[in-house]
């Protein structure tokens, strides 16, 4: 079912808890792939109702970021919903969301994850974005009231920050994080990778390739944190503009003194002028 | 009922929650007087069960603010509570809200409410005030899950900004605002006026005086914002340091171009280094 407004999902949402139902939240930006599916099929086996947002959120967007051009495939992604069962799909618009107002702190209640989580990574350079991200979340938490949310590894920073906000703020959501979903190539699944030529998309290859091969020098005994990120110049071409590579603790995004189990390595590069990212863990446990 | 930790309040009001029972909280900082209790009063009206939070919120007030000898009280406040029939007093300490985290935006998610609302008034000396009122709102509607909530007029800035940060994170709660109490010489009740000599409460009378005497003038026809502001300064002595007077939209704290039904006068000034609040609608519609 397809809804529009906030009433609408919050009254259908209502029905479902007076039945003492278990309610599943899919937080989207659209343009589904493999990897969202992978999100919504795990929703469906923890939860008997299963809501997925579609919502390109303008507040996560920096000024010089791709908000416009941002694909947006609604009767695609409810075909792909209907498929897997999904109950509600909640796609409002911005003016939904947000009002009339202008979207700057200056005029909305922002939630703010700490500067610790924020200035590294992917929050260095999209400033302002994972504001953005928590307080879409947070809305869209207050509207659906999931006793579930669903969030992929493959935003690895994102799903962190998100898990600190709702210990931060005693959030009544359990988070749930899934694996990356990959191309048979290593590529991992993204809604930008729509932006890449056939070209690009072999380019883009190396990211996959310079993590499994940080991780496959780890696993020989190599922990020095230096060592292992200078093994990933060879992979780098013209074609390929780093944007970072580090290796942190994967639940606080600490630096430490050396790689172990706790590590994950994290890579942002642009290829054909689109920004990629991937990330491994170092063990699976 | 006094409970401490943040899991045996959620076991309660789940058991309520069951039983379809209307919840109603009330946020306080201790330190009972009757402005508080109007709030608990009208919750027993309004709802089925009454959670009154206790709780000196460290990360609401400033580095030189009167954290550590703000008034603790909590056996007279169980008395008070027990006196209304509230059902639960919530009094957790610093460590069960916040955890080990240092109490900074360096290492906590906080809720951030537009600069437009917060750099004016108090939030203009009371630098991150609102964040940490908005923050620790923000973990209590989460912990309590209360369907209303309570808060006085008196802090009419306070409340404009929580009722702004519900609207704009679609919080589920109904924020219901109460008149201010004041003793019979017209001085605002608050928990600081224990910080008044009997000398310094008398002094304290001239802001419900200002403030009345900027209504009276109004009615009178006076709508020039400057003109009813001057009328203040007849009233000040050298025991008033007079921290701002300004007529504003009641709900949007804009300054208008005249005063109209729609406004509201505030003020704070300092008595025997004691910071007091008081405000006044022009109209009680």
């Amino acid at each position: 079912m397809l809804l529009n407004t906030i009433n609408e999902v919050r009254a259908e949402v209502k029905k479902w808890r007076a039945e003492g139902l278990k309610v599943g939240l899919v937080p989207t930006m659209g343009a589904l792939h493999e990897g969202h599916l992978s999100l919504i099929k795990r929703a469906k086996t923890e939860c008997d109702k299963v809501v997925v947002s579609v919502f390109v959120n303008p507040i996560q967007f920096g000024p010089s970021e791709d908000f416009d051009k941002y694909p947006r495939t609604l009767d695609e992604d409810m075909k792909l919903c209907d498929g897997e069962g999904v109950d509600i799909v909640f796609a409002p618009t911005p003016k939904e969301m947000y009002g009339d107002c202008r979207l700057s702190n200056d005029c909305l209640t922002y939630v703010c994850p700490p500067f610790f989580f924020v200035d590294k990574l992917c929050g260095k350079s999209r400033v302002g974005h994972f504001d953005g991200v928590c307080t879409v979340v947070m809305k869209l938490f207050n509207i659906v009231q999931p006793d579930c949310a669903f969030f992929g590894q493959k935003d690895a920073q994102q799903v962190i920050i998100i898990k600190k906000m709702v210990r931060d703020l005693n959030i009544p959501v359990e988070v749930i994080q899934c694996p990356i979903v990959r191309e048979n190539s290593g590529l991992a699944l993204s809604s930008r990778n729509k932006y890449l030529s056939d070209e690009g998309k072999k380019d883009a290859l190396v990211l996959s390739q310079i993590l499994n091969n940080i991780k496959a020098c780890y696993k020989k005994g190599v922990t020095d944190i230096e060592a292992l990120k200078e093994t990933a110049y060879s992979y780098l071409t013209e074609k390929h503009d780093l944007e970072y590579l580090e290796i942190y603790n994967k639940n606080t995004l600490e630096e430490e003194m050396d790689a172990n189990d706790n590590s994950i390595a994290l890579i942002a590069c642009k290829v054909e002028g689109v920004r990629l990212i991937d990330n491994i863990y170092f063990s699976e446990v």
